[in-house]
């Protein structure tokens, strides 16, 4: 399969991607540090994807903030009731599919690159070894809790580090891919 | 007070220490791909440092390696039993001293630098505001469960971001300062 799905997302040193009740306030504490016009190389990463895919938390997160900020294709990964503003719903479909069923489909559908965002979508991801890469922006900061980026995987995962960028405000930015034994 | 406290340690990127039975199999298997002659900077780390604190697991695996690698003062806390071997009773002692106490107490005794090694001790010092550095060397891997370095601090701590290295073999180090508020 030629599709490529990817993570690119900021935690905390202690791993954490949000707090207990789903805040980012630190995030954007944090992110008041770094000068305008440096994305992090986030720009460059949505440019190259095809399809994001997120869970109803994530969903509903950033919904919250507003205007919604993808034109890109956005799967929501959801068992239950999502509803999906009229605003969006040309470019946002909500989907029960199991990651692998999901992956196929988008594939066949000819998506090369997919952006896997939201902690519980991307453990789902990782155990059934749909992940091909990993760029983690640490933020200097332990939360002491909160929810965590990988949590228990029940399984582990061989990675192979491909490049590290440390920001002078304090970000350090580590690109993983995953080694497929 | 005049006395440094750091940590030193390795963790797989998903922030674990060891695995849950206290293994570091996968460490030594990482290990296998560094240079001989390449330490990360250990070397130069253990020569700053006056004192090791470690809890009574790091303790005991630390002894079970065989050869008692350490030749500075080593204190061991424990608030239970631990029997220590006659050959390094010179230089190694037990103490139940809560951290605040045994950080005064040896930066009285003319400590400057203490290193803070093991999960639980690390987090209790950082609970107390105790440590001031914090070095960790990422391992690529994701163990997926074992013994978390930060777990559940119940509260936020500031960082700065002082260096980062990534090696070519694919460890990525980074060395963060503790902001007192």
């Amino acid at each position: 399969m030629s599709l490529k799905s990817s993570v690119f997302i900021a935690t905390s040193l202690d791993g954490y991607i949000a707090r207990g009740d789903g805040s980012i306030d630190w995030l954007d504490r944090a992110n008041e540090s770094v000068p305008a016009g440096e994305d992090c190389g986030y720009g460059n990463f949505i440019e190259s994807i095809d399809v994001l895919v997120m869970g109803r938390n994530t969903f509903e997160k950033v919904l919250s903030f507003g205007d919604w900020p993808y034109t890109k294709p956005v799967v929501v990964l959801s068992r239950g009731q999502v509803s999906l503003p009229k605003s969006i719903s040309q470019t946002v479909c909500v989907s029960s599919e199991p990651p692998s069923a999901l992956v196929e489909r988008l594939a066949n559908s000819g998506a090369k690159h997919l952006y896997v965002d939201g902690g519980l979508v991307i453990q789902s991801f990782l155990r059934e070894g749909l992940i091909d890469e990993i760029t983690i922006t640490v933020i200097p900061v332990l939360l002491g809790s909160g929810k965590p980026l990988f949590g228990t995987l029940g399984k582990e995962i061989e990675l192979a580090h491909i490049a590290t960028k440390a920001y002078e405000f304090g970000f350090v930015q580590s690109k993983y891919c995953v080694v497929k034994i």
